[in-house]
């Protein structure tokens, strides 16, 4: 998975960053991303029953549009939900840039991040477009990636490219996470761009596919807000054709799921106060959900959150919360091992030397693997990272 | 719910504290308690599927004994769990206990708390309990308290009495908890008397039913452990009896009732870090179970309950946490109070005074009601406590 180098971002697409003055604080608030040329658009949104705006205008647009979409305009700074005016500040919103475009309204899909509740003027973004609109360049797709951070403390952005029958297509995707990260879907927003023409149906299943792989595969605190969107546009600029043969569905697929694999992980990375990164791999369990039952449920529990803060190989803490995550197993049957010392088999502790271990979890980076003796063939793997004092300073000072 | 004074404590039974070195700092860590006479006796344990030791010999002891215990031995410093000689170190324990009562050995209950997986010697405990069974005393219940402390900062202990037919009898309870603890049940141990005679089979139900409306409606940090352990005892030394009337059922009830819920609360406002003890309080959920989940969404809610160390209104914060508790609503249908004053009105903000609001937070109790306009008629009270930067110190440190 590359860093994104301007060269290797999709064609056809063209990007803008500004200040709509919407962010207490200074810096750009608000980003337009728009296709030079008819796009399939397929999105994923979040489960929380308390949807924002936003998110209910793009899920109606993407059904309204048969899957086509030109521009997208996000925000951060205000998440536009549970306000009075929140669905008119949606509407006009994608009004002033379907007026920009030229295009029916339905292609305009929009995202909202930032604090739930607060009040947000109609006009603020429609006056402010037309001036992003006068700027869309290329080249400002990273602009945009730190446009629509809150928390977050690096902008993240990446791309990557494949090939079929010899020709090149490029797919390039932002993120922004930080706090509220948790399956299905979080305060998270991601926009995806390839410049190969997929149909709107694969376009949607290869989305879904790789969002379950990646973005549900993560926890920083088991919060899931009311604004998630993963957004992907498909404009067909390159040339390459994705649906018509195995190879074009499966190169798509790896290059869609590689990078969102990457966004997902630079999320957690950069999770509200995070110091460090940790991979929970379940195996042995009886199915994939049970895998994944058990892996969440270690990657959840604030007291193994915060050993990994202190890299304490506590691993009477993971078993702890394996145990309690509601699927059965025999204590008997765990064998536990952190960045591959095993310290615990059988239910018991392992023979391992604690100061090593302990040494090996001081890096940046920590490896939970949690395997169950026995016939079961279910695994999964899913990404959390440490809880510190800097997420309880982040949280509790958030709007005062 | 009076604080615990000496005329208060149950008749017919004494108490020892003392030091068996299983914890590496100074200080008490064994407790031991007898019955002078035989007693009925009950025992709610952890539902986490890795259990200690302790927790298994306790639950056969009590149904290979019908419900009959003469004493309770209870250690902090290590958990006794997920080590080769577990069972090993409990049943040395109740062995001697028992040698030194005089009664068979299922009629000695054994609890520990503290690190799970640590070494254990088998002889630690057998090794200091002549010294403590020589110091049993009526007095030193509140001995018994502290010794059981792990991470608590202070001891927990609550009597209550009732009245039937114009005689008394008591009930007292001790209980440890701070980190680890969720429903259904924690890294939480208590241990209650009474001198009323109750048989077996009511004392199990009695038990079961303040468990459920006291220490399972109480959340620290979601976790749950592999010791959990209430358990009750009932001597009848105050020849009251409680089962034949309605009158000695409910007065019983309610004083066990009071007690439990005492503690329960002690518990939370001792959590890891705790500066704050929240109630979450739902009503209008479409049942009791929909009502529960709703609460302990957002008892359960890192971000809620930063929010609350913060002092921070944040009450968008605690719809998100609602709407993924998994309970559908409407999130129209949706007011939230905050100390009495409404800060969300059908799903939008209320008209409130930020400042009077946060100034209410600033307090050591911070009341949330969650109400759902409609029919429903489920209702749910939960407690729990801020989550601070301590508790992230505390955890990351534990055994380093």
């Amino acid at each position: 998975m590359r860093q994104l180098t301007a060269s290797h971002l999709p064609l056809g697409f063209r990007f803008a960053a500004g200040r709509a003055g919407i962010r207490k604080h200074g810096g750009d608030d608000l980003a337009l991303m728009v296709s030079e040329r008819p796009a399939a658009a397929a999105g994923v949104f979040t489960k929380n029953c308390v949807r924002a705006a936003p998110v209910e205008l793009s899920a109606k647009a993407l059904r309204e549009s048969g899957g086509k979409a030109r521009a997208v305009v996000a925000n951060a700074g205000n998440a536009n939900c549970a306000t009075p005016n929140q669905a008119a500040v949606a509407e006009a919103t994608a009004a002033a840039a379907a007026a920009l475009a030229g295009v029916p309204r339905h292609q305009v899909l929009v995202a909202s991040t930032g604090v739930i509740g607060e009040p947000f003027a109609e006009d603020v973004i429609p006056d402010a477009l037309p001036g992003l609109w006068r700027s869309l360049d290329r080249g400002q797709f990273e602009a945009c990636a730190k446009a629509i951070m809150t928390t977050d403390t690096v902008p993240k952005a990446r791309c990557a490219s494949f090939e079929v029958g010899g020709r090149t297509a490029r797919v390039a995707g932002m993120a922004k996470g930080a706090g509220m990260i948790m399956p299905d879907m979080a305060t998270m927003l991601s926009f995806l761009f390839t410049d190969a023409d997929v149909s709107p149906g694969h376009l949607r299943k290869a989305l879904r596919l790789a969002v379950g792989r990646s973005f549900n595969c993560i926890t920083v605190d088991s919060d899931t807000s009311t604004n998630d969107t993963v957004l992907l546009l498909a404009n067909g600029a390159s040339g390459v054709t994705v649906g018509e043969s195995a190879e074009s569905v499966i190169a798509f697929a790896e290059a869609l799921g590689g990078l969102t694999k990457a966004l997902a992980i630079d999320i957690v990375r950069d999770g509200e106060g995070a110091s460090k990164l940790a991979r929970i791999a379940v195996q042995g369990a009886e199915s994939e959900g049970a895998a994944r039952r058990i892996a969440m449920a270690i990657a959840n529990s604030p007291l193994v959150k915060t050993a990994i803060a202190g890299a304490d190989p506590n691993w009477g803490r993971i078993l702890a919360a394996a145990g309690k995550s509601g699927q059965p197993f025999r204590p008997d049957d765990a064998d536990i091992s952190i960045n591959g010392a095993q310290v615990c088999s059988g239910g018991m502790r392992a023979d391992f030397v604690e100061a090593s271990v302990q040494r090996a979890m001081e890096g940046d980076s920590v490896e939970i693997e949690f395997r169950l003796r026995g016939e079961g063939r279910g695994r999964a793997t899913v990404w959390t990272c440490d809880l510190t004092e800097g997420y309880v300073r982040i949280n509790a000072d958030y709007r005062t």
